[in-house]
């Protein structure tokens, strides 16, 4: 592994969880009428705490290939973290996956309520674009409103929350006989494409967007973020079908168990293996526009392929 | 009843039906994968058919004083009315407040199920940023960015979705004895200002956002916005007390079976009654520099006093 790799993931993972933790304050903003504790406490609960935090990560190294590195850049990295801890919240709830473990710990509507988890959801989506539209983001009003857009595209009907439509539908909750229609390869890429790939591509544009990366450029990121999500669910699809839930901190096999179409299920492990490989590959061609400085990037999608939870 | 409200009021909810019918199309937008149609058809459910629409209404008398009157103004009250949307589908969830009727038909849950409800909102907010991202709302950058930081702002942990939150508490449904924790006439006019008042004033400053009032032009329509929502509140009160089911077309006597303070419950209802009476003297008597250009806008004041449903 490149020797500055994990330094700058953890130094990232860092910056993180202390701009949320000052972000999600009880002082109210201007034109905030006031934050009720309780919502608040679950909020941070839901935020704080760690995870790799990979998406802010991805979006801290895209921006730093064009020179950018300051507090603006965080907080659209945080932005990115909130839609994404908002749909982990939602996601677990019972109506939805049900699950009681999140990284080790009970999941929100576990240790609050059902209701609560609901509106930290509610309020952590919104949030995000909260964040975005501050100046304190980008002085630009053009660069802001070019990040809103990218979040709240990558992460509603046509993309995130979606994916994650079509994902319940895939595990049968709605087929007439109540068995899952396993989807073919090109559904299961898509709704994958959506569920999670969506919002991993869109770390990676908002890192070119707040960089001012030019047309190529951002093609050439688009690419590589689009073959990180898909080397992302991947992995997780082979966590899932060969982990161990101590490992991975949350319950495995869940896959298998739905009747739900992976890329495992449909090609075999070694097969999956194979496609990740080439993926990873395919991820650090994508950048080769920026050489060597995009090395942690390259080193990102390794992680990536690699991870063990 | 000025002659021209009742016209006003109907064809800017015609015309919201509208463009909500055309922008929850089937078609994906530029970046968007796909709009999978179980989720795409719960949006539409929730959104179309009806309803008077006053929060587009506001923003669009708001920016009709300032002479500006096109789609971009639509797509702003759009934007704001999915919000509001998508805060009946989550607060009619049997985790939240249990409804099974809205406006004499099913809630969202109840046509659909609980998981797509929560995923329907959830894209629904989404959708709001979206919309007002995209440069179709208004060419400027740093207008469409002010309009996505007062909606962002005023619907989440410091306004609506914190409401909702004190609303939840104020049931009791935290408390360790279980009974509601009663609150004073501050502290109910705090939360009724988070949970209805914080939207309808947003949706007047989004009004004077996209039609570039001036600072003393936005304080005064600031006023009128939050007497507004204050009269809206309780007139909603005094339905909640006094209305029938069929008319009012949700269950009636809820606060009252829940233990909810309303002013209402705090003052009496003929105090409750003089009390909204002078906020619509209040919220006319706001707009006075505007003169009669704003008679439209009065006119709302006492409809949303005397509304009977």
């Amino acid at each position: 592994m490149h020797p500055d790799f994990r330094l700058r993931l953890d130094r990232t993972a860092q910056a993180t969880e202390d701009l949320l933790d000052r972000l999600l304050s009880p002082e109210p903003l201007a034109g905030e009428i006031a934050r009720p504790p309780r919502l608040l406490d679950a909020m941070r609960y839901a935020m704080l705490g760690g995870g790799k935090r990979l998406r802010p990560h991805l979006t801290v190294e895209t921006a730093r290939l064009f020179g950018r590195e300051d507090e603006g850049v965080m907080r659209a990295a945080v932005a990115l973290e909130c839609v994404h801890g908002y749909s982990l919240v939602h996601d677990d709830l019972p109506a939805m996956d049900d699950d009681d473990l999140r990284r080790g710990k009970p999941t929100l509507h576990k240790a609050y309520d059902d209701a609560t988890a609901i509106l930290a959801g509610d309020a952590l989506v919104t949030f995000a674009f909260d964040i975005l539209a501050d100046a304190a983001t980008d002085p630009d009003p053009a660069t802001r409103i070019a990040l809103t857009l990218t979040l709240a595209r990558s992460s509603g009907l046509g993309g995130m929350a979606g994916g994650q439509m079509l994902d319940l539908e895939a595990e049968g909750r709605f087929a007439a006989d109540g068995r899952p229609l396993a989807g073919d390869e090109a559904e299961t890429l898509r709704l994958q494409a959506m569920k999670t790939g969506a919002l991993l591509a869109a770390s990676v544009e908002m890192g070119a967007i707040i960089g001012r990366a030019d047309t190529e450029q951002r093609r050439a990121l688009a690419r590589y973020g689009q073959v990180l999500g898909q080397a992302f669910q991947i992995a997780d699809d082979l966590l899932d079908a060969e982990g161990d839930a101590a490992t991975v901190g949350k319950a495995t096999g869940k896959d298998a168990a739905k009747g739900k179409s992976t890329l495992v299920s449909l090609m075999g492990i070694e097969a999956a293996r194979t496609r990740l490989a080439g993926l990873v590959e395919e991820a650090a061609a994508a950048l080769s526009p920026f050489g060597a400085g995009a090395d942690t990037l390259r080193e990102t999608a390794r992680f990536v392929a690699e991870r063990s939870s």
